[in-house]
């Protein structure tokens, strides 16, 4: 494989939520270039069929894949549920989906023991999560609740006050009722929600600690980069370049949300 | 138009949403058979670009179209925005959209001279009904809100509390603070929303008429049929088929929310 290190890394998700990750992966892998596509044009993914899922997940690999990679983040966990499996087999770079980076994560404390998992309605349905951490500990026990409001409510900017407060009270209170020791953001919108959810948990009395998926995503990525011995050597500093399929009037200003920071040069593309 | 009458009645939405105008077109037309589509593999149209809308809208045109139509309603709101007048002008059956039969029933009392109206980003964003009002009257004042996150509060059924309240709330302020003599619920969706709306404004000390979109939509097509001839004449009672771009697990209780009764038989179509 090393023709491929100075290869980019494909990073795609539903909608600009992915951002989360590419920039913690920015944050600790500074050197990297990184193609990123949000499918916008057809997000949500987490209310819709398995099967238009995988359809959706399998366009957006095939798009970034034409391209050249070396290796492909699926960030976005509905997209990671459910197709990952397929897209591990039929592809001859490395795969990583988001689900498992979280799962592990989850554990990486060996006192957690009761696992809290929010995530879209989607996520949660596949059961993906528990399955994951239950094949990677037999020990502990996964309580999940689909928290499907946060998506819209990060979209639209109101990621503090009392609508927030009370959407995260509401759907934080039976896991806190189920005295979870770890909360996994299951979704990479999450992210952004992160102080709020800290403090509601906090709140409701419970002392549960906050695993970020895209963090978690970024320490699978520094792993399978020296696993398959893919980290880039050119010297020049990574480049991003990011691919919608849909360009609203909003997208600076959520995009930056997520990134942090502007997110610089971006293209319109169609892959239905 | 004569072979035409008994043809069914197409109606479109982005999602489900566009039930409420089935609903409340069942009511007052129980014999027409319609024929309806949700695109609700690409819900939701209100924060995509109005390039994309207008082609997902001629897609739900053309697969209704191709069925035998007598004549074709533009549930959703974005696409009405955005699309009507080029459906208008290629299509040989009548197309009426929401956005004129909203505006036309926030002006039947000519006491009302300040419009409020409340929708979707990208439907306010197009400026679609002031235009249309304004078109209708030169002696009104419109002041709308975006309201976008009152669709995931309705399709997740948080339709009551005070999450939905305070969302609610904080919408309609700055339209009570502009002294708003009606409010025009100018999306699908918030029909479902009715009843908090009506308490809400009042408890902020506004005396407006609220103005349901689907019941106005109702009022456009029956005078449509009549002035076009087209009231159906078979003695049968009217059927409803429906047709949706995704079938995810929780599409029956979703579409009874919108309907008020169960949807009977779906077929799930790919329109793209």
């Amino acid at each position: 494989m090393t023709d491929n290190k100075n290869l980019p890394i494909g990073v795609f998700d539903s909608g600009l939520g992915g951002l989360t990750v590419v920039h913690a992966m920015q944050a600790v892998l500074p050197d990297e270039d990184i193609l990123y596509l949000g499918d916008n044009a057809r997000v949500p993914y987490g209310t819709r069929s398995p099967q238009t899922v995988e359809r959706y997940a399998w366009n957006c690999a095939d798009f970034l894949v034409q391209r050249g990679l070396k290796m492909l983040v699926v960030a976005c966990n509905t997209a990671s549920a459910v197709a990952v499996p397929s897209l591990q087999q039929r592809l001859d770079i490395p795969v990583l989906g988001v689900i498992h980076a979280g799962a592990r994560a989850a554990l990486c404390d060996p006192a957690h023991r009761r696992i809290g998992v929010i995530g879209t309605a989607g996520t949660v349905g596949t059961g993906a999560y528990p399955r994951e951490i239950q094949a990677l500990s037999s020990e502990v026990s996964v309580f999940q609740n689909p928290a499907p409001l946060l998506v819209p409510l990060v979209e639209e900017g109101w990621i503090e006050g009392e609508v927030p407060r009370l959407a995260v009270q509401k759907y934080l209170r039976p896991l806190v009722d189920a005295r979870i020791d770890v909360l996994l953001l299951g979704c990479t919108h999450y992210p952004v929600l992160e102080s709020l959810i800290t403090a509601e948990l906090a709140a409701l009395g419970s002392c549960a600690q906050v695993v970020n998926s895209a963090e978690a995503m970024t320490i699978d990525v520094i792993e399978a980069l020296n696993r398959h011995e893919l980290n880039r050597t050119a010297a020049a500093p990574g480049k991003l370049q990011c691919f919608v399929t849909d360009l609203p009037g909003s997208f600076a200003e959520v995009a930056t949300r997520f990134l942090g920071t502007p997110v610089g040069s971006v293209v319109k593309v169609d892959i239905s």
